[in-house]
């Protein structure tokens, strides 16, 4: 199976604030943009796998903007690392102010999906070989996002996690993580 | 500030999956489950909170079972941890097979919201007592969630984690993190 | 078949109420909460009867409080009465104040559900043993709600509702109908 | 004010049932339809009264015919009868089946709504002068549904509905109620 | 095959423009009335075909008049020309104040729709017979339409629209296109 | 005002065919795309403008290829020509097969957007100055398609449309109109 690059499934949505998606402060509810991430992440899996992708898991996502009603959010996502069965999508979110066309990077998040037959059972799909240097970076810490999410989920014990005990032991930091 | 317990702010809601919210094999999409998490949960941090919250992050959430159209989904959430503006909130999501009836634990997650004024700011909030031994037990690892979750976002040092790395030297299994 | 306590059925949903739920007044449409309602009250019947089921009537549904933009609607739903293929569906309704957090009655209402097959021909369902002194009441008096529904479908003559009739010669007054 | 006809208010709006609104039999939800009438019927009390209108009550509604994906949906709603501040909506539904084109009469129904002003509070309508046999029929009828659906709900005694008593010792049959 | 007349056509829709439906300035979004339009079309498209019926092409819509939140919008259509597998359904809609009640033409659009078999494949349809003097004029002018919508899409050679020709040589205005 | 290019106002938008979308035979309704386009062409104008934007018109659009349940809908759109207070917007519509990856264009069409500040008044745009081949030969027939337009909405005589009488008189072909 060919190996294939980020760029092959870069995937590019973009929405409007409407007013049910946002709280009585008018800003948009987390909620709904956990969901539109879901989806643009979920083309981007499907572009690399060219296989029916389930959400598997969602690493941490955070919200530090408060984005209004009437802005465009643009989510843009790429597989940024693939396991067997797996592969990591690496989504950015920018967002863009309506009255001043400003835009600004609103957070990031990384979903997990499997390429799945129509049995649903998980199917293999093809490498990822990352070209840029922010492709090589989020592969390379692909698999400690791996495992600090399994640790996170109660499913890998600490002592099972060679890599992330030698972050600690060298008490180096993490560049991006 | 009166302290309260995770019963006070106990909310549950039940959903049919209609044909909307399913893919290709008629399964949920973890997109719309996530969105369905964070009403529940954001009502959750306001029964505790008695203020506007807004969805400051999203911890490790791990989608195991396929959901299939017409099933109906029961979410459970209650408030797990107050921190000072912050609280974090376990969410239980079952799932019911519309035939037999059969209830079945189908995933948790982890979602942290920030109580704010009229004008976005947080706020104080009050805080938590655990009652039961399963609610004592998700306030205590509250804290590392808080920490590996931070460590996943490459916003903490691995030497700022001093929780975390002992866990690692003890090669002590967590029970349930 | 084995006989069924309403607690069996008891089901409970928890909505915000958002922008386009609400008319020009910025108050909750009462064809939205009447949809709301159909849905948990489907489920209780589902799950009284582990059967399909179709809403096949609703009874009177009156409508006093207005339900603001941004409240918490809390509808509850348990089976009150079976019959042979159909069921009676008691719904309580209750709005949560998202600034003060008091909890008040909204409305209650009673939905009839039938269970059917798969070719959609109505099925034998459980009896219903009702426990708590309220679920009594509201078993007792299901089958004058049922001569009345069909009184006002035109669907009955006064002649053939003795159990009506008496109530108006003895002109006693209904504790709760 | 000047009393206005039925005609006045007549609205007519027309829906495909999708797959959103059927159930797993592939049939149209009976709450679906409730929100659609709703909807129509809102409009109609609108063009009676021009004010706002908020709906106040739903009497008996039966869902006799299972409705299927795809089938149109015809709503047709006029005022019935005009009280102080209130007014009986009659609705009747139709389905079209998308093949043969063929239009049966689904159901019919009643509504309530009360006019009110920017306040909430409710305000003076003008009176109804019903034109056609039908038309006059609903509008005497209108009383009786009235008197029967607040005893249904509990808040009449049988002894203050001096109409619906005479109606059960002559034991007249009501042509249509 | 025998004829119809487009009054066997008409189809009549009323829709309430709520939060959702808006722009940042409260008035409702073009992209939400073509959706609407294309709805109400398809219906009346069906009822002369008694076919399934796919969207073939839209042609010129202008929106003139802004429509405010919570306006009434009334959308009228009947099939104005049938071709072999086609045909133009002409819609016209009107807006009515939810406050005044005034009821003012917004706009009017023409849609084309080809009637299909259960694979897909276009398929023979009943001729048109217009009646009124409006009905006459839009179904003379339709082939106008046809050339010029041709044209404009790139997919007509001015050489081969004879008729439009002999518009531009003879400088006759068009009383209505 | 400083002129801008067409790619300053690149826009692109990624959908997933869901259930809601598509009619009886499971094919994406025209009313869905037409709804999409514009809210992709909205955001592509306003990038443009740097204003709020409202649909003016909408041109000839045609639908020749079915799309099915699941597949994804690519919808890009530019600016092609500014006016005075007014901008053509060009979007073209691609299908991507969730099976095979084939990704095929779908159709193209034309919206017309007006500038407006916060009265809703017309409001003066930056204009466009083209770049590739494509841009320019799109810039070029954007005055045509005007006036075509406009000739189909019956608001320009013949006689007042030289550029397209000299078209037809010289019968030149048109090579993209």
């Amino acid at each position: 199976m060919k190996s294939k690059t980020p760029k092959e499934s870069y995937t590019v949505s973009t929405q409007i604030v409407l007013p049910n998606d946002t709280n009585v402060l008018g800003n948009l509810m987390g909620g709904r943009l956990l969901h539109w991430m879901d989806i643009v992440a979920a083309i981007a899996a499907h572009r690399h796998s060219s296989r029916v992708v389930v959400t598997a898991s969602v690493n941490h996502v955070s919200f530090e903007k408060a984005i209004k009603l009437g802005d465009y959010v643009i989510i843009e996502a790429k597989v940024s690392r693939a396991f067997n069965t797996s592969m990591e999508v690496f989504i950015d979110v920018f967002v863009e102010d309506s009255n001043t066309g400003n835009r600004l990077k609103s957070n990031d998040a990384t979903y997990v999906f499997v390429a799945v037959d129509q049995q649903g059972r998980p199917i293999e799909i093809p490498s990822l070989t990352p070209e840029t240097e922010l492709e090589k970076e989020r592969y390379d810490t692909a698999l400690k996002r791996k495992q600090l999410s399994l640790l996170l989920a109660g499913k890998l014990k600490p002592g099972d996690a060679p890599e992330l005990r030698d972050m600690f032991l060298e008490k180096t930091r993490l560049k991006e993580l």
